[in-house]
């Protein structure tokens, strides 16, 4: 029941997700859609990309949230623009929401957006925002069963961060069955095991990212000299 | 627009749960909706439960999840009926999911259901099922910030579990700001730390509970008297 009454609603998303997406093309912004659950630890990784980062590329950094913009001044704080969108209790966001917050951002000298989505497994897999690449962060504590209990976000995600990685021996998290189970899923995502705060593992993370900016602009420079 | 969309199915859905509650009250069975991220540990809080409340109370366990059913064989491992919703994408349960997996239970010789909503603090919120009670779980590396960015479900909770307290050092959690917090958003809610894997708090956890399946059944005695 739920599926059909939402049908409308991911066809007028997609329609404006598309046109994000030529606007973002027309400025040459990648863009990447992060998704997790509440306190799998979204900001800190945002905080510790834009670090590795923000020599090479001029970055700015879309907040979804139910409520409050704690994360946003995090952001802010580290001298990054910040955008927060306040979804008033949706689950997700949305195409419109993004384009609001485009509106406000300066594309001309952007290379990077990152968006932050609303801490939620479930709501964001289905909608199509304009990105270039979503990348899910699980974090340790959540538990190794997660790709079993959630399939379709790991399914939905170019990449996937482990963040916490420092806990591991703490919550008895057997790394090599989540390993099996996200490549039975999706043998495509890569996997970077991370600890935001600590900072192993960043680097990996971030060449990683840096490649598909500059894998996105060798695309667009194609297709415009056809 | 979202919510103007999703009225008519929480109308349906608040019949049906109205359903559930007359149900329940004519086998005079106390329901608890339980509700967290994933990971935060419901499954294990429910074990916990159980081991404290078998000997007094007949219980019986819906487990809700996306796909998959772990959790359902975790809980009959013990011996305990569970009925295993595969809401298929879906991030909530519904009544009419609930109304399914009590026809398949005994309610006659049933003291105590606890749902295991799926993994998410923000869509189970919005959705009576029938219950006496909704208890939410927060995990501490999920971080103390919640409350203020997930407003909603700790103020739809009657009590809220802080889970895994044994980590409060290792994650810098901040447990006074988040009673303070949680005490401006739901001053009515009582916190209950514990540690659902080391046992510490589940004892007053579970008294809190038996003194609420008490104050059910009094006041249907009560009810039935007039």
């Amino acid at each position: 029941m739920e599926l059909e009454v939402a049908r409308p609603i991911l066809d007028l998303n997609d329609r404006l997700a598309a046109q994000n997406r030529a606007l973002l093309d027309a400025h040459g912004v990648y863009v990447l859609d992060l998704l997790a659950s509440p306190g799998a630890g979204k900001t800190s990784v945002i905080l510790a990309t834009i670090e590795q980062l923000r020599e090479r590329y001029s970055i700015a950094v879309i907040e979804g949230d139910i409520a409050s913009d704690v994360d946003a001044q995090k952001i802010k704080a580290q001298g990054i623009p910040a955008v927060q969108i306040n979804t008033g209790g949706a689950c997700h966001l949305e195409s419109q929401m993004i384009r609001k917050a485009l509106d406000v951002l300066n594309l001309e000298q952007l290379d990077l957006i990152i968006i932050e989505n609303v801490g939620n497994l479930v709501c964001p897999t289905d909608f199509y925002l304009g990105e270039n690449a979503k990348v899910m962060i699980l974090s340790v504590p959540e538990g190794h069963d997660k790709p079993l209990k959630y399939p379709g976000v790991f399914q939905a995600s170019d990449a996937i961060i482990l963040n916490k990685v420092d806990t591991l021996q703490v919550f008895n998290f057997d790394e090599r069955q989540f390993m099996h189970d996200v490549a039975q899923i999706n043998p495509r995502a890569q996997i970077f095991p991370v600890s935001a705060t600590g900072g192993s593992g960043i680097k990996t993370w971030t060449q990683w990212l840096a490649a598909q900016i500059e894998g996105a602009k060798q695309e667009e420079l194609r297709s415009t000299a056809v």
